[in-house]
């Protein structure tokens, strides 16, 4: 980051207690810190980490009090997890956005339109009619097709595909490999048993605060929009069909699939690897446990568990007698032999 | 796609009852509609749609008799929803299809050849000894390895990876980020617990009007061939491991793997998130239901469910008992108390 | 691979039978052999395979005895087996492995080191401040973030994505499409229910002899790093979260998630499809059954099953009677019935 620890100081708000004109290189946690890298200590807990630690400066707060004698450059603020937090976000303004201008070669169709601070690296293609918000960053080799439109401020990581029509609001991470408009699963059945295309021709749209994981694919609509609202969070290798439907501030973690024409609510938790069915409709706040399978619309505030889904603590509670199956299988065929015994004239 | 509505009646055989010389842009569903799209009303469920929608012409059946009036031209057609679906795959054609030409830079590898029609995007790869049939387009940033054959009419979308002695049929689609013949999971293991690499030298053979998925992988074959066969449909980030043949017209759906060596037969239905144990043989016509594991070989005509996957029926029996185990544990007490008691001498 | 028999027996020290000059184009098995290409036979169960393939050479035991003529030129070796997959790693040093140079364009960044034998595709993005070492290949369209370090002999295949600040051992394969160093998720709630990103800047390390598979993702530390130590094998499309650890010889198979900060330990074998919950450890040698759920920390040297997995032999069991689950609950009705009828005054 090539910033010295009075700099950093300044940018917190803080105060140095030791030599303000150390280099700062890097962020890191106490223990695995370089000599070149500044800290932070917010939890008590970890403060021994804070006598053995190579940090050239550590963010501590305003009252700390250290019990042994350190090696490092205290730099001290109000809250040292949110200014440390500030610190990482200062980092990446200076790393990752740092870069502006159009390298060489890109393709660029015709009709194409972009504002101030755009970054477009090198072997990016770009179709034509194109609009491009402020201060977007668009990484090397990525793939924007004919007629996108993209707001300010987002950043599309290398190598992610969009295609045509898609449409991206403001502050969206699109990372690495991810793929935007692709043509979904749509195929109608042929007397012979083959199958007839069907074909794809809507679109895709996210809103603002979009965030969208690596090699995570989001189809287009078969007509219409898929839609991704603002501020929803989708973690990598998650798959999103056809003509879905994602509610703000929404998030859904890893290699989850929702199929096409689901509506999910807003303010949803959706953990990894679940699965729901197509056409359904999951509740505003309802949370879906990792690895479920929703078969069923659900009502609003479930928290939801198992293949087909069902009330997590019914789940839970079902699982555990599930694992004692041996012993109740055991338990039911004594209780037949007991009633056998009690049975008059019965064969003893 | 700039036709007007009396080109639009002229492609789909209908007629038009209002103005011909309206130009339309885009097609979609009645409610999302813009002033210059063209709809569709097929089912009579929707027709109050019509009297709201904002979309510059309808197709309609050739009987259809408005209830209200209507601002939007009509074309009215035999059968409103086959001709929406052959006006979208005239739209596909139009827009996706209309490129031809090399776009530069792109990288062509020694002794290649291909004939009429073919569009190839900037920054694709071409390797030595590639052979591409007619009207072949394949998009920005694909790469296409060495010997490689690519037949008539198929599309290969942006940034997909094809290995080198891939042969792939006519009439394919593969969407974006898919890789194709990447070196799959083969490692002996030492006796020092390390694993050596077992070289992977086949191939993968896709047939024609094969539909491979988004981000979607399949694995060359350890030796021979991975094979998918005619008209197989598969979607998004499916997993498709060395030497595995997919028999003709099978679908799979989303975020499915199937393990090196499995044979999947010809009209097998495979829903999402399902995975597969190695070396089985899944019969023609089997259905596998999402999220299934399948761990043996099935026979024909089989519906399963489950992990490991069992008959449909039967799991979805057990499953409705699982949910009630508690309440079957409480009455299993129940019982040994009642015996307990009718039991002489017993302790009341 | 353009090599004559004669060439070939002398790579693998054995002798030929017939003639030494026909010219080897490839490798296969004997049923799938053209008559350009050599194969194998090892396991007596295949012989019948010899008399009818269409193989130019067969490579087989120095003690074999052909019960019937063939036409094939036969090469004796030791352990054909053996011989076998050393032809086949040879073939891939031929192919795979011959490329030397820098293709055009490529975009090399600022302060770019590196050794002999370089294969640097066309397409490729090479950022500020690399270190690549001897041997190393990189396929066309690869990008390689700034800072970022490669070690001897590893081979990066088209289009896969390396995010700043990597590390990447020697004898290291990454497959297409794979990204790592990604971004992951990590999002802070805030008080009207939208999330904070957290920022991300840590960094990947990959020990050396490292495998990952196709379109797999990898993220970045928040702080510090995820590691994969040496000889761990990826496979394909599997989710590798911010902060994770992976001790060494580790296997992980296709679709598999490991949440954040979860520390997988050494000769770990986890099957397909499977999911593990953040912050646990998985202790040295656990085996994980395909499409499995761990909640929990494990001790070493388990065998674990099922969502939430348990241990792999009482999860079997369970399910043996899981099946039977409606056979178990007619028999407790039964039983309900017959205790009635022993239960005095009871109706009947």
């Amino acid at each position: 980051m090539n910033l010295t620890v009075g700099q950093i100081a300044e940018i917190l708000n803080g105060e140095v207690a030791g030599d303000p004109n150390i280099l700062i290189l890097g962020i890191s946690s106490l223990e695995d810190a370089q000599c070149d890298s500044v800290s932070f200590l917010a939890n008590p807990k970890y403060e021994q980490h804070l006598y053995n630690t190579h940090a050239a400066a550590v963010i501590v707060g305003v009252d700390f009090v250290p019990k042994q004698s350190t090696k490092t450059v205290l730099i001290r603020v109000n809250d040292p997890y949110l200014s440390f937090t500030a610190l990482q976000a200062e980092y990446q303004r200076l790393t990752i956005l740092k870069k502006t201008g159009i390298e060489a070669p890109v393709h660029l169709g015709t009709d194409f339109s972009h504002s101030d601070g755009l970054y477009l690296g090198a072997f990016a293609y770009i179709g034509d009619h194109v609009t491009i918000g402020k201060n977007v960053k668009i990484h090397p080799q990525v793939h924007i097709g004919d007629h996108c439109t993209i707001g300010d401020h987002t950043i599309i990581y290398p190598g992610a595909k969009i295609y045509e029509r898609t449409i991206i609001g403001a502050y969206c991470n699109i990372q690495a490999g991810a793929v935007i408009g692709s043509h979904g699963f749509g195929f109608a059945p042929k007397p012979d048993g083959s199958y007839q295309n069907i074909p794809q021709t809507g679109n895709v749209e996210l809103g603002n605060h979009v965030d969208i994981g690596a090699n995570t694919t989001i189809d287009c609509a078969t007509l219409g929009t898929t839609r991704i609202e603002d501020g929803v969070k989708i973690d990598n290798l998650v798959q999103i069909a056809h003509n879905v439907e994602i509610g703000k501030h929404t998030v859904i973690a890893a290699q989850t699939g929702i199929s096409g024409s689901a509506k999910v609510g807003k303010h949803v938790m959706i953990g990894g690897q679940v699965g729901t069915v197509g056409h359904i409709h999951i509740a505003d706040h309802t949370k879906v446990g990792a690895r479920s399978g929703v078969t069923k619309s659900t009502k609003s505030d479930q928290i939801l568990f198992g293949v087909p889904a069902m009330d997590r603590h019914g789940y839970l509670k079902s699982y555990a007698i599930y694992k004692k199956l041996p012993e109740l299988m055991a338990c039911i065929q004594e209780l037949e032999q007991k009633i056998l015994n009690l049975t008059p004239n019965s064969p003893k």
